[in-house]
């Protein structure tokens, strides 16, 4: 058992540099401290070309890897909203926003390590085999080596997995989950969980054992899971995600990029 | 005699990709068979990830090389009107629209040729040297291999080679300048010089002697010219485009991309 | 029969004003001449401020009757991509566009007569009574003398009942139906009609009968029909324009701006 | 003397609605309170319309008076970034942005009681007299009852009385002014006074002798000031807000809507 304690790695992703012009969001100076991977706003749904220079140089100051959250065009919507594309405009938004947010990292030394789509994005391509492999496709056509970041047992992996890409299943330890494996929405009761303890024990399952139990009672098999998505736009956020980075290595599980780890 | 007349090279290049979601503007088809170079709009002023894409396309299909031609975010004003941006501004917004295209370019396999600004950029570039030195930063911290198109004789050809920038210096034979070469203002009666004769005649001296002359009868030295702007917004301009193409080599110049042959 | 003559009215409306910035869409001048009620692009799917004021300047000179044409907040789609707003959100969109154009209207002495939803919002309101119910709430808030002008027998002629809105019910001469009413989607091969006799046929049936053929054979009961709608953006749509303008008062049609006759 | 304790009336404004989409800035709630004019952005510079729709709402709970506060078309610099824009274009975008809050307020059954541009609007507008009548020229085109907040002294008051409008001569008693009358730039040391008791000092002067000492001792003539602009964006400005509407009182200043007693 002994051995087993450095048996299981995880990265931990947050989404960073979501502010606007004057506009402030997120404390990513607190919240880099305790993440392996950070997840940057590429301009459509949150971010402008300051921020995005300021957050990859933020993360090259805590040693984090860098990623890319395109979203779709919706600055008013927070990208939240979805909005009926056409898998050839997922596509070129997708490289549009890698492309931007990739010069940035470029400028100062540093590489892309993944890409996660944003919001409605993220939760149509999980259930939406055309729209989940424009993104795979865009990424494929922009840079293979890049890791696409899924929830765990989506179409997006699925998607990913068609175009021969590196991917990353994501869980939400603060998320409660329908049955069907997909995230109980933020509009229902009990969507978001925000007791510190019981998200510490939602995460171990999930990294340990690839099992949530839903909203209902029920077993989700995740299968196996290599990022946890942690919040950083409250203060409570920011503590959940030191916890997390301080107790899971308690429980066993190595932090680390998911770019050291995935295939 | 004979000798002279392959002795001048020059680029013809062109602002392309203008278009902007059902919007259509430019014939990009028909001027692209006439030039060797395209400058293609990124999003900011002009241009959006589907019309970027397309543009890309139809360079390669006509063997044409590319580049991005950034501007100040203002689609509502096309990007022709100054906004007092600082220097950060600019250097970040420049990063962040060559890195856009470069994608594109990437995913078609093509590399980019230059960057251009555009519009009110471009201007103030040509006079104002903390804005010409934000630009010709952008570039050299992203890739400095990418030529810097700027106005012959302007403050934006002094901070790209301060940034040891390969440049090309630009003239506009459809333009009248002032003594003090910069370009006449759009505004003014007689800026735009229409008659084909006339444009083919300034081209020639443009390029084979480094002189223009002004608006106001004074001959104004140019140095060395590497480029012409051409336009492809009216069936007129076309045509114009073509008979620089035609005639050019007539005179002793040839036309070649500005990668083959400017330092 | 001689009576009968005069004894149908109907209104020919025309979406306007939809360009924007540097580009152009739409032959408004041409098309104005063959309409009595113009729809005016708000500024979010199409038109800006300068746009706006030009337009109502425009039908003030051929003495067309002015209405709004609200949109999703999309203009690189055009407004024609459903975004998944939420009837509040639609409400206040619909607010604060009806408000911007009747500014225009009030500097230049003009009543607006109507509201017309653009695009998805308009397909929209066509099928989902909570957004139907949102644009008539808008209406309703901010002027109730006002006429919403929907798709003939659609939840939204429903939702203005509601609200006690005079409503125009609106039929496509030129677009083929389904046979629940609804118009056959533009991605289909046969969505929308070209030739001019048969439009002016589909016309004259729709206004003196209420009834339309649908795509697949069937008689659709479209009820009273109030405004045909006629498109401007291209040469040959100003000639339909032009053909149901003088045909249709020889078919005992008599043309009048919709406020003259709905109640 | 003692009759002389209520001879002094003063309006105290504020910006407010600047929130964005999921952005939030401002303590709204929290000053409006402290204020009896609220100058509401209108969705350019900021503001969206579910902000401007509550906002209104919010002024109406507080029995706050409601005016637009229209700016320039760059939510990315938050409109404090000139652009170089024509007259017409201002007048125009001015038209837009009061004619969409009017609506909101029509809607909530208030009715508007000024306008106030907005940053590099204001700022242009009290020193060039083409700006400032464009502006004047929106207002008195759209209801000429409308009072115009300016900077007192300044070329925006003048514009207004040439096109017959009230006006609300405005001081800043938290700004270093500089000898001839103008706000110095907030980029230079100084320009920002954050003791509380400085500024309830200077407020006190300004609008009881029409008098303020410039940043290099100069005493400088404002003339009768009508509106003081206070801040609501940290608690420290809050804190300002509460001190001057409760303090102003004991020293003879009465503080009322500017509709009240301008002319």
């Amino acid at each position: 058992m002994g051995d087993n304690l450095s048996s299981y790695l995880v990265d931990l992703n947050c989404d960073l540099g979501e502010s606007f012009g004057s506009y402030v969001k997120g404390l990513d100076e607190e919240v880099m401290k305790y993440i392996s991977s950070a997840n940057i706003a590429c301009g459509f749904h949150a971010g402008d070309p300051i921020v995005m220079r300021k957050t990859i140089l933020l993360a090259k100051k805590f040693n984090v890897k860098v990623g890319a959250h395109p979203g779709l065009p919706d600055l008013m919507g927070f990208g939240r909203r979805w909005i009926e594309v056409k898998p050839i405009e997922v596509e070129n938004y997708i490289i549009y926003q890698i492309g931007a947010l990739d010069a940035f990292a470029k400028c100062e030394g540093l590489k892309l390590q993944h890409v996660k789509p944003h919001g409605a994005l993220y939760n149509k391509a999980a259930v939406d085999i055309e729209i989940a492999e424009a993104i795979a496709k865009a990424i494929a056509g922009y840079n293979p080596e890049l890791i696409l970041v899924g929830l765990a047992n989506s179409k997006l992996i699925e998607a990913a997995e068609k175009y021969g890409l590196k991917v990353a299943r994501e869980a939400f330890a603060d998320r409660a989950y329908n049955a069907d494996g997909t995230l109980v929405s933020r509009k229902k009761p009990g969507a978001v969980i925000t007791n510190p303890d019981e998200i510490i024990k939602r995460a171990v399952r999930m990294i340990t054992e690839g099992i949530v139990i839903s909203i209902d009672g029920k077993k989700v098999d995740l299968g196996k899971v290599d990022t946890i998505c942690v919040h950083g736009d409250t203060p409570g956020a920011v503590e959940i995600a030191k916890k997390l980075y301080t107790e899971l290595p308690k429980h066993g599980v190595k932090i680390a990029a998911m770019s050291e780890f995935v295939k």
